[in-house]
């Protein structure tokens, strides 16, 4: 054919945009009951454009939660096969009043594109989708075989994947998964992640009285639930936000010299960091750097908290119920369960006096670390380096990935995590956005990764 | 005229129903903006009602805030001035899921009429309104001549009327002041309050990043605003609830020995007061029973706080922003100005690391003791055994009335706290609500009161 990849992607690339906002105006918030139909549009949205570039065995398939996209093309005989995976549930969008768009209205200003989900993880997904459809029009078929597995609860934990992948160990069977779900520190920095934090946590309820008092008649008298909330939660860090929690660091592993080495010369960064957020100063567990902290060193985060009345004024009350939501990022050898124990465990010693405590938990995931040796590995740094020009760096990043321990427990094969996002494109917060620039070049990794892997040494 | 006060009582009991059903539908809600226009129209009803009594000179006056509602009787030559005060505005009504009923959509159960501000002040507003009438209607004339000042802004800390009763001091001489805002311990044990509580308070803010961050990718990093709101907010008390920020205690009084034996007896009705209120233990300051840490002993309380994602499920956001507000309940000889800056003071020392603490102060008020000796407070206990048929109990309350301490300062004559409020009647909470056994008995005493005050020495 007389069209190259870059060619096709190029001549194409606003009406992959369009395509790409059509999918992102899905509001598919899987931690929102009221969205799960909007979820469910998503997968099938999916399902139809993996069938438009001419993936086989497209399917929307069932879960006991939000169904999974798979998706195949097994032609490349003789060659690697690889599992794709990302995920197209996104986070909620509040406090809503601080977008400057709408997050389900996508817009592009300063070369970015900014919607709820575009980063994370909607945006990587549509890409590799494109990356397949630009090797299918121009070459006719891909340089290896290709699975996608596309999951819709990723937010809020994979609860329902791994039963999943171990029921469909056989369809899944690959040499390789490939997780764009990670990212990059900045433009021009490509990186290769190897490493992921776990995650578990709980949600701390306190009881006091019956119903909210009247802070006059009753203050001073009865336990105020906020007021034991505060003072629960104050147990859990010391002054330098180091984690309190008996036992938490007991199996957390120090870094190895070479690790150290690479934290050395990112320390340099910490000044512009913290600038770009905005802080008076970085803070937090004393004798690590900012990149150790945000990595390799387990911590423990409070999501939210409430209680008694937060509207305009005054209101008088001595709050009868208060709540926080608290989750832990995992580093390896920590393991989610016994974490959660040993924080239940600390509950119980610290609850304060005259209220019922009580705590849910939410889903956990373990912790990986890939195996950065592997030629999967190498040959896609091989890949980033032949688009951006420069060499990649590899690092362990601080997110959680539940599901991809779960890949190496379940599959027992390589995880590539070959991400695009930029740690400041507002995942999970407002404005989230997505750069243009790591757009098309990724789309060009990818397909330059698949190439490449066509010389993978098979098992 | 051959009808008795009692008896007209009696006969229009289902028509003053109704007329204060009208009243309490209005949602006068002083704290919230969006009432604004409610909290008027409760004034100009309230200015009507009291031109039907008879009263004159009725008045909607201005302040810089919500106004005051005025009227006067002044034949009752050579008789004492009564200055009655009550206020029309209420609490805000959130959690509304609470309510078993609409709290603007008065309803009468098990004896009591439920809706916001039926106790707190609404109620004992229109009981005042009523006994003029009853009076007006079968003698003709009043016992003493009567001036009434109802405010809209006491919810709010009465901001304006400080000023507005500075400026109208020939308008507002009395002999005495008669304030209708408080309450009795239970059905059938009257009780006359000679102390209130002052009040000072602020809203705590805690700025972090310029946005909520991924607690994945920043988690570690950079100071959490709810945790530093936490770890801000613990340290106002120890773990048995006594205030840790200096010299907040400093002025206190000791209890009176006369005091000390009164709350001894009421130490016994701790294990009752536990089970009413639903709280697995009373809880507070040690070595002071309930009822002197609720009536002598000063508090501070957060009456709501807010950080991050309180939504349904789980966000694992690191929030950037986190408030609380707080407030404090004084005693005599505490200064509201002065403890806001011990506050103040206290929050600048504890300030943690790596984030902007910010505070809003809210409005204050001096705590108060009325001369319980005085003969008007005496005959109003006489009023009270009449009607009820038990001898009058006299505490100091817990709750505080800003305006109080005011009166004193600015027309320097005694305040009688006459109120028919009972503490259980969920004043600032949902389903408030007012027994009608007090407000048929309230109107009677009120009309008995003014037919004792006659022989009051005038100085």
């Amino acid at each position: 054919m007389s069209q190259t990849y870059q060619q096709y992607l190029k001549e194409h690339h606003e009406q992959h945009l369009e395509e790409l906002f059509d999918f992102l105006q899905i509001p598919s918030i899987s931690s929102l009951s009221e969205h799960q139909p909007d979820v469910r549009k998503a997968a099938e949205w999916l399902k139809a454009e993996l069938g438009k570039t001419g993936l086989e065995h497209t399917a929307v398939m069932e879960t006991k939660g939000n169904p999974v996209v798979y998706g195949d093309w097994l032609h490349a005989d003789g060659k690697p096969t690889v599992l794709i995976y990302g995920h197209y549930d996104v986070q909620p969008v509040d406090p809503l009043n601080l977008w400057k768009s709408d997050p389900f209205k996508p817009e592009i200003r300063d070369g970015k594109i900014f919607a709820r989900g575009v980063s994370d993880d909607k945006g990587q997904v549509f890409m590799h989708i494109k990356a397949i459809e630009a090797l299918m029009e121009t070459e006719g078929e891909l340089p290896v075989n290709i699975k996608v597995l596309f999951e819709g609860e990723e937010e809020i934990g994979s609860p329902h994947l791994a039963p999943f992948v171990e029921a469909h160990q056989e369809l899944l069977k690959a040499d390789l998964i490939v997780v764009s779900d990670t990212g990059m520190p900045e433009l021009g920095k490509p990186t290769i992640c190897y490493g992921l934090r776990g995650l578990c946590g709980l949600e701390i309820h306190v009881k006091g009285a019956s119903s909210d008092l009247h802070s006059g008649e009753y203050g001073g008298g009865v336990q105020n639930a906020a007021t034991a909330l505060v003072e629960l939660l104050a147990s859990f860090h010391d002054q330098d936000g180091r984690v309190l929690v008996e036992g938490f660091y007991d199996k957390v592993e120090a870094s190895t010299p070479e690790e150290k080495e690479a934290f050395a010369k990112q320390a340099a960064d910490e000044g512009q960091i913290q600038a770009q957020l905005g802080v008076p100063a970085l803070f937090g567990e004393k004798g690590y750097s900012y990149a150790e902290r945000t990595s390799v060193r387990p911590t423990l985060e409070i999501n939210g908290l409430q209680s008694g009345f937060t509207g305009e004024g005054l209101k008088t009350v001595l709050p009868s119920e208060a709540f926080a939501k608290v989750t832990c990022r995992l580093v390896p050898n920590q393991d989610p369960y016994e974490i959660l124990s040993l924080l239940k465990k600390h509950i119980e010693a610290h609850a304060p006096k005259g209220v019922t405590v009580s705590v849910t938990e939410f889903d956990k995931g373990y912790p990986y670390v890939t195996p950065r040796k592997h030629p999967a590995i190498q040959l896609c740094g091989k890949a980033y380096e032949k688009v951006y020009g420069v060499p990649v760096t590899y690092t362990r990043g601080g997110g959680s990935i539940p599901i991809v321990a779960e890949f190496d427990r379940i599959l027992n094969i390589p995880v590539v995590l070959m991400g695009f996002a930029l740690s400041s494109e507002n995942a999970h917060a407002p404005n989230e956005h997505f750069h243009l620039e790591n757009f098309d070049k990724g789309i060009q990794t990818i397909c330059t990764y698949w190439n490449e892997l066509k010389t993978l040494p098979l098992s």
